[in-house]
């Protein structure tokens, strides 16, 4: 297990970093020689930074190409640069940013990569042919998990070419104000979680009847163009349902139809174009920006030039490195799409009486984060290096193709479910402490930051991105080994360990408005 | 199925009331002659209301013995009494209420009622024997979910005497600010949860390792007097799990041992005042504030009566009768405690721009329901007639006898949730338009409001009150059955059939703070 490189190491991520993050586990002592040649003037703890040129007084501190704050003293080569060192850049202002002044040159497209996928009348593609049950209310719930069992137990069997049956519950849709400020969340979150590709079209809905959040309203006639035919609506409170056995039988009837279409679908050859991947970090440590975000960043570089769409998200982990997004915009469109998604979420937090004071924690402090920018540029080191051509408000449905900020919060599942609404058919996650983090409606690659962690849950891991720090891959290496996988899992070709052993967290939604 | 009578009827909730309401389906025809000898002067929808006295105009008109509003016009003895006739009261300011102006009087205690229970160490009793498994963070939800399948399949059939395995999964923890005003909420309710009469005490622990809501936090050693011995917990992030083999053997181990114990407990016979019983509406009807909550009111002064608490709750959907409330509190805390509550949820409506303008909807009106405070009488109807003796927090744990005001939202999921972290190990649900609602903590005894839903949901229902409604019964009668029904439910005698099925809707948290 080679948890540590032998030899005394640093990481440098970008050329015009002049600090660069200790790898060797416990760290360093004064006088050990990194292979550049720089010597160590003091000890230096494991995932802390060093100095890699004399810095100034007053000069910028630069990691991943970017201030991260000023030099409070001179700071010589070699030494420990800690959070007491840095002056902490203030968060950005809304009003004076960058727009589109540093938008990134398009990199040479990649031709010729493909995956086997289920092809949707609507022009999307799934990566799994899965069996949906879309619910308007929580009061509905204990039924169709009911119902589901049922359906799992003696449909699924007899239908092979389907991959799972996956009830969309959730607590909402009455005990609401439908009409609050904040309700098209939740609601266009449902509803396109229903129009997700990894269910092909054709929602299956079950209802009370007298709950707030109606059918029509989750599924109104604007989405017919999506899906391939009206809904089908089993409501429980109908008339015609004389016993709970009837309801119990009218959902499976309702699902035994749609199975059979399900059943007749096959694979075919779809372009890399056709995947839609959405990136997401969680149980973050001090080399999440140092191996595992910055590999799948080569690999959401590769998607992009293959045509595909790549969501980054978690509005909370942006938001100090703001100025740095809007200059790498596209458009100004683009730019002014994302201060308005950073405002509404400053405001959402500020209602609340919320401010990002604690982030980042002691925790993220021991291990090595000196500040909020830093910790930042490490979430966005997933993106990649591609200019954001589009900008999504939480829970909808993203259409274009290229690098796409979905507005999310940083909750893991939150930010997974609506990850799912915006039409994502592959998920990948990366993890320092270890999450044993899944989905239903689309398969998860885990990615380690570590090779420790990798090695200890070598059956929950998929790909281990800690031989980047101990110096046995380099970050493109295992950037081409995810952006395969995801296309080895795209195609059904290989099982992720979530996928594996069934891990499938539920549902969150995202509702920003006061319950009733 | 006897749906409507064949005669003429109207029910007349309290004596001094003006107005009754019609309960033939179909409504009644002018000239119709009611049993009191009232003359219908036109046609009067089912459900809605004829005047039983000529009500002057600005006279008060009195149902439920309060002024639902203010006669605009001169209404003639046996016409129809609809919205449109009645100036609305303006919802209750919160500085000029009646402070316990209007205490009932003690009503008689009911002595030698007993129900079969197992005693807990803290004096607490359940009315289950069940395997809780209490969770920090959603991140371990999926894998405890994975172990509660196997123990539900391994390891449960050995230990007969233990009802079932409940895992308190929920969507916080993390992703949220952990100091947030509220945040107090989610948290004791989580806490509240893990101490619910019915699992027992000795509560299990399933810790990440990383997340912000610590497992101290979450049981901090204030609790200990409650607990028996300090809680077990299973990090699944600790070095000693070297796989996810690992995490599931520790929490099945954790689990096994937990059920030996629980396997010894033994049913006694326990007074009926150490019931804790929540009350709850859903999906209700005209006919609810008729039939089923006045039934559950009954059976809710016998319950005070033999000692026990009884829970109501729903503050939004009380608030505009809280003078009636205050009125009744026992002493001016308890009044000056119902007003910190409904102040606190007027806050947090207008935080988020929610007022209760859309409260009674156009389907209540249609129904019957002429403006908020009518509304709200039939809601609190099932609270019963005795003093309010005590008010507590959403989450807070009760452990005081008698009526007790559990704020709570009025979603039917969260309000569930929130009785069971209360103490509630009994729950009485009422609904008129039907709701096949569950919960897996405690027993829930559904009460329909007519007999049509009843005999349509005959195994979904588990005791029909619209027997009242056709004259078949009385209030008391059906209270008194409710009564003995919460006696033999609780001692393991009768079966709901929520619990026969397995209906068993998952855990809604109230977290009124922002996610981050």
């Amino acid at each position: 297990m080679p948890n540590s490189p032998a030899m005394p190491l640093a990481v440098q991520v970008h050329p015009a970093d002049n600090v660069a993050v200790i790898v060797n586990e416990g760290g360093l002592p004064s006088g050990a020689v990194l292979p550049s040649g720089v010597v160590l003037t003091e000890n230096i703890p494991e995932a802390h930074k060093v100095a890699l040129t004399d810095i100034p007084a007053g000069s910028p501190v630069v990691r991943y190409g970017v201030t991260i704050g000023t030099a409070l003293r001179h700071l010589p080569r070699g030494c420990w640069v800690h959070e007491e060192l840095l002056a902490t850049p203030t968060a950005p202002a809304l009003d004076h940013l960058p727009i589109a002044t540093a938008v990134p040159a398009p990199l040479p497209p990649l031709e010729g990569y493909t995956f086997l996928g289920y092809r949707n009348d609507d022009g999307t593609v799934g990566t799994r042919n899965i069996l949906g049950i879309t619910t308007t209310v929580q009061c509905v719930a204990a039924t169709v998990e009911f119902a589901v069992r049922r359906i799992k137990a003696e449909l699924l069997p007899r239908y092979a070419n389907v991959d799972d049956v996956v009830a969309i519950t959730h607590n909402y849709g009455c005990g609401i104000a439908i009409g609050a400020p904040g309700a098209e969340i939740p609601i266009r979150t449902l509803r396109n979680l229903a129009l997700n590709p990894n269910l092909g079209g054709a929602p299956l809905v079950v209802s009370l009847g007298c709950e707030k959040l109606q059918p029509g309203q989750l599924l109104p006639v604007s989405t017919l163009p999506i899906l391939n035919r009206e809904p089908h609506i089993v409501r429980l409170q109908d008339e015609q349902h004389h016993s709970f056995g009837d309801m119990v039988a009218a959902i499976m009837q309702m699902a035994e139809r749609r199975l059979i279409e399900l059943n007749q679908r096959q694979r075919v050859v779809c372009p890399a174009s056709d995947l839609v991947v959405g990136l997401q970090c969680g149980g973050s440590d001090a080399f999440s920006g140092v191996t595992a975000n910055p590999a799948v960043g080569y690999a959401a570089d590769l998607l992009v030039r293959a045509g595909a769409t790549v969501l980054f998200s978690e509005v909370t982990e942006v938001r100090d490195a703001i100025d740095l997004l809007t200059a790498r915009a596209a458009t100004p469109e683009v730019a002014a799409a994302l201060i308005r998604e950073m405002a509404w979420y400053d405001e959402y937090l500020g209602r609340g009486e919320v401010d990002r004071s604690a982030n980042p924690s002691p925790g993220n402090k021991r291990g090595g984060l000196a500040n909020i920018v830093e910790k930042a540029m490490g979430s966005i080191a997933k993106a990649g290096t591609t200019a954001i051509t589009g900008v999504y408000g939480p829970g909808e449905r993203v259409a274009t193709r290229g690098l796409i900020f979905a507005a999310t919060p940083a909750s893991d599942f939150i930010c997974g479910t609506l990850q799912l609404a915006a039409a994502m058919n592959m998920h990948v996650f990366t993890t320092g402490r270890g999450t044993p983090y899944g989905l239903a409606m689309a398969p998860v690659i885990k990615v380690a930051s570590r090779t420790s962690l990798a090695n200890r849950w070598s059956d929950l891991i998929d790909v281990n991105a800690g031989t980047i720090a101990s110096g046995e891959e380099t970050i493109p290496q295992v950037g081409e080994r995810i952006f395969q996988l995801i296309l080895d899992v795209a195609s059904g070709r290989k099982e992720t360990w979530a996928d594996h052993w069934g891990l499938h967290n539920e549902f969150a939604l995202f509702n920003p408005s006061p319950v009733t």
